[in-house]
């Protein structure tokens, strides 16, 4: 029987970010919409984010690392693994679940791969310290392959992804993640929905590929529920393990699909994929993993979550990657698109149009509920409020 | 506008091999149906291939290689990469298109990744060349990322991961292929099946995910077709880039749709996955990429495919790593069942359950089509043709 019944106050919580996930949902809309939203600059935001995390006992360092990653995450409009996160980061370590006083160390490794012990160090505190190890070792020998145990939630996987990229390399990114998804044939959340991320560098250009292996995230069938209008086919199963478009039973008693859907439309697929990351991160690194990691927004067991960092340098194969990179994307970018559609995309292009338009509006555009929620945490905390720039 | 017009003579060739297809795509019925039909024990399919293939001037090492990667997916119940793709391989080589007398060589390399030039060997020859290649990097120093240029089609891409995971290893093997699915909002078939393959070992037991990266093979629409019934969502677009169920318009001048089908249902993710695989493939090794490799079953311009293959010591990580694997791969197979399902499986289990089959009847079950192709094609090369043991 499906088991992610999750509390009265995850509902409250994904209801304030629902109409961020809504934007996030619908990339190329998100520009029109979200303009009429107050903004905050991104050196805001990532000051009030040091400032909270510094607050309850995380070092100036630590707490850098990870308001680094939630802002990434908000600019980029990944809106549900940024700002409306910090409550999560600020708990852990409230509680001591995840620890303050602490670094990632490396437990065994070669010239080209490294197993790491995050040390129950926060998410982006174990995958900065990993992908560096990575990037290194890719640098050296051509490729750097390195796993973590102990480590938390990270954010989104592309940020280290693109650490890489940034110098020039390819970069992938993998986590474990708790149960939500229910694999082909079952009707037991048994995977998380586990994301692939791959950033390749191109001629002043760039792919980035940062996707969870479900069809759909979670809080986009909170959004359908709320409105009261039915999932596509290939989001949810019910508790019996069918696929439903009512988004109640889903959320209620169901879970996710794995990318594909049904067994017909290729959803073994999907599951098979989320496996794959599994293996990279949980069997690989000795961490937790499957349905043994915990439930969602619990935040009073040690997660001990397992990932994968990989960076690979294209200058150890052919010459002139980054141009063959730049004629693929543009290639597809050029594609003509079917008739009533948008241009045709490359993974990273919603990311870049998002992030133009902040630039464009100077900040990040927040919805009043997320805004509010920046006003009392700063209350809560003593923290200096967030400097938020009102829409005209 | 759609260009993926294949001949009447394909027509006739996907014609001969769709109740193979028919029955790989429903891999529960597999056993039932396929007893009903005549066998020919996997030694003897081995026998043919070769003797064919050393006819048309192959060498008998090389035969060996092309032979022993056919009889594998046939027996894996793939196929549509075996025995009905042999009168290809022997185009390649009677014509010159794919050379008989080169060997792959090593363009340069580190302790961890190599590039590998093909030097227009057959797909398997380069294939086994690379994955030796990764496989004794692995084994020295955590892993090998090795990269092919200059190869041709090689079979089925888990072949090469399974090489990596009977020595202990996880093995992963990516290919691109000839333009035939479509990128989210286009219309043009622009990128390949490209699959991706990841074999992991455990307990006596193992992981093998062996996918092409569209949601449906091509041969599964004409089967369709033929029959007159209607393909299901996120199988195929039509000429206008339209998401469509009736299969004629999807194969006269459409295309594929990658995992997820639709925007809305997750397609976009399905094409930065055909993505992922170009980049490691094509772009990576500077070999023909995307809308530029030789369109399918064209046997007269030299092919130069790209492809990756990739060996992971779990030495190299967490110590127990086949005990972890087996317990995933248990915990998932023991699932409860939806309502009116089959057991729930783990890539690779349909392909288990063929093998056994395979087994049990003391041969590889193949279609009375597939029986008489393989006669004819002995009286026209002057081989001993495959010793069939009549279903009683
Ligand atoms: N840490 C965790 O536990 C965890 C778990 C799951 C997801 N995540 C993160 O959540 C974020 C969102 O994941 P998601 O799966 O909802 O992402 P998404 O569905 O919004 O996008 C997935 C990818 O597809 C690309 N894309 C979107 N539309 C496209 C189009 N039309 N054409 C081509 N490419 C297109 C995007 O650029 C992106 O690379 C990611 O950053 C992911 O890493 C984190
Ligand atoms: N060389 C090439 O050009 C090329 C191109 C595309 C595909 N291929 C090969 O074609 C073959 C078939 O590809 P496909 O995508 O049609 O494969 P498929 O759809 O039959 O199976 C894909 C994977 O899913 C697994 N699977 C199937 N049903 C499952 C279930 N119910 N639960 C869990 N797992 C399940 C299988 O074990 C397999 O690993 C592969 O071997 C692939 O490498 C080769």
């Amino acid at each position: 029987m499906a088991s992610f019944c999750y509390s009265r106050n995850v509902k409250i919580i994904l209801r304030k970010i629902n109409d961020h996930i809504l934007l996030k949902g619908c990339h190329r809309n998100v520009s029109e919409v979200s303009n009429a939203w107050d903004r905050v600059p991104l050196k805001d935001v990532q000051r009030f984010i040091e400032e909270c995390m510094v607050k309850v006992g995380t070092s100036p360092k630590h707490a850098k690392y990870l308001a680094t990653n939630l802002v990434a995450a908000d600019y980029r409009g990944h809106y549900s693994h940024g700002l409306n996160r910090l409550d999560m980061y600020v708990k852990d370590i409230e509680t001591g679940t995840t620890c303050n006083d602490k670094e990632p160390s490396i437990v065994k490794e070669s010239v080209a791969t490294a197993l790491v012990d995050g040390n129950n160090t926060l998410g982006p505190v174990t995958g900065n310290f990993s992908m560096n190890v990575a990037i290194d070792k890719a640098k050296n020998v051509g490729i750097g392959w390195v796993v973590a145990k102990g480590s938390n939630h990270y954010g989104i996987a592309g940020f280290y992804a693109m650490e890489a990229s940034k110098q020039g390399l390819l970069g992938m990114s993998f986590t474990n993640t708790s149960p939500l998804s229910v694999p082909t044939r079952a009707v037991k959340p048994t995977l998380g929905t586990n994301p692939i991320s791959l950033a390749a560098p191109a001629r002043k250009d760039s792919f980035v590929l940062d996707m969870a292996t479900t069809t759909a995230a979670l809080g986009k069938i909170e959004l359908h529920d709320r409105k009261g209008i039915n999932i596509p086919n290939s989001w949810g199963v019910d508790s019996r393990g069918k696929e439903c478009n009512d988004p109640k039973p889903v959320l209620e008693s169901g879970g996710l699909m794995p990318l594909g859907g049904s067994e017909l439309t290729g959803g073994y697929k999907g599951y098979g994929l989320a496996m794959l990351v599994e293996i990279f991160c949980g069997i690989l690194s000795g961490s937790t993993y499957g349905p043994n990691i915990r439930k969602w927004r619990n935040t009073t067991t040690v997660a001990n979550i397992g990932q994968c960092f990989v960076a690979i340098n294209p200058d150890a194969f052919a010459p002139g990657f980054e141009d063959r990179m730049s004629d693929l994307i543009n290639t597809c970018r050029s594609l003509q698109p079917a008739e009533g559609e948008d241009k045709v995309l490359v993974a990273g292009d919603p990311e870049t149009q998002h992030m133009s338009n902040c630039d464009k509006i100077g900040g990040i555009p927040y919805h009043p509920n997320q805004i509010q929620f920046g006003i009392d945490l700063a209350k809560k905390l003593g923290v200096m409020e967030m400097n938020v720039i009102k829409n005209s």
